[in-house]
């Protein structure tokens, strides 16, 4: 497998899934925004010029989500999938789509409000209705951790999306004061070896 | 099965998908933004106050995606999901995920900042950069229904999800004129019976 990744982007999900199972590939690194993820011959394998894209034979395949789903399905035997009859599988499926429906939206505006637009042409109204959604967003994931030190009950398919998502949140400076939960998840995720060899790459 | 679901929302999606699989649901309804989403006993259902959320005996669930590949993995009986190895397993994962990851993000802000600031509020450079990164996102939608009438080759799950996003684009004014895939997808999905009364419901 090739993976096409830059640091601190989205594809860092996928580095940990693949250091998670203990998998072989090949890294294809980028810097983020750099030119070579616009020429022709990448916009083949992604449209968007984004990281990650993952070639596995004669699979190309983006989303980052569809990736994890892809490798788990191909590659994961079985682990970190809850059973099809069990309650977790909800869960699971769930937090996989959670993180871009609900956390990334606002990440996304607050790095452009607070990293990508020159100062002139930044908006503080756009950056505190992220902000404050963002928190509401998390709020969820506070409730759903009640009880559980993973979102699906064992570790899963779905820390690689929503868990990364709480991680990269944390380190905008999101408040999680009032999030113990999400607060002790993301800590628990960053003492992973797996998490930290991707957050290196 | 029960439903919550509010006209012109993603809660379309799950009534659209129950339609075409032809299963038995309960349809609750609100009005989009009305306060019962907001009460304690809704937000026990579902903490952010959105649609949809599934209930289906002990699950509940909520995530338009996942509510998708619950559903037809619990009740699908194969149907709408490619084969585990097939070339389309990895297009129906892609697509499935797209949506949120980057067609959505910019219909939000389209309708924020179309209909729900006042006007005074509204901001002219959010409002543009989102409609040119619509078009850039509807692009690579282009592209994958190259040769194709959906986007994983047979009519699958990916199409709540992705084609849902582009029937939505289209109606609030997206420009469709270089992307003619995308348009006769489009009308595609309109021409089926189950989309007509997902959108009427």
């Amino acid at each position: 497998m090739k993976l096409f990744h830059a640091p601190n982007s989205r594809s860092m999900r996928i580095v940990w899934l693949l250091e998670e199972l203990g998998l072989e590939y090949e890294l294809i690194g980028f810097k983020l925004g750099e030119k070579a993820m616009r020429e022709p011959q990448y916009l083949k394998l992604n449209p968007m010029g984004r990281v990650p894209t993952l070639q596995d034979g004669d699979v190309t395949i983006f989303e980052s989500g569809a990736i994890v789903e892809y490798v788990l399905a191909r590659y994961g035997g079985g682990r970190m999938v809850p059973e099809r009859d069990s309650l977790e599988f909800a869960d699971y499926l769930q937090w996989l789509h959670y993180a871009e429906g609900m956390i990334m939206p606002q990440v996304n505006i607050i790095i452009v409000e607070t990293l990508f637009l020159p100062e002139e042409k930044r908006n503080p109204t756009n950056l505190a209705r992220a902000q404050k959604l963002l928190n509401k967003s998390l709020q969820a994931v506070e409730t759903g951790l009640e009880g559980r030190d993973y979102v699906a009950g064992e570790f899963s398919g779905a820390e690689f999306m929503t868990g990364h998502a709480c991680v990269v949140a944390e380190r905008l400076g999101a408040d999680l004061s009032d999030l113990p939960n999400v607060k002790a998840y993301v800590e628990r995720l960053k003492a992973r070896p797996a998490l930290q060899k991707a957050m290196a790459a």
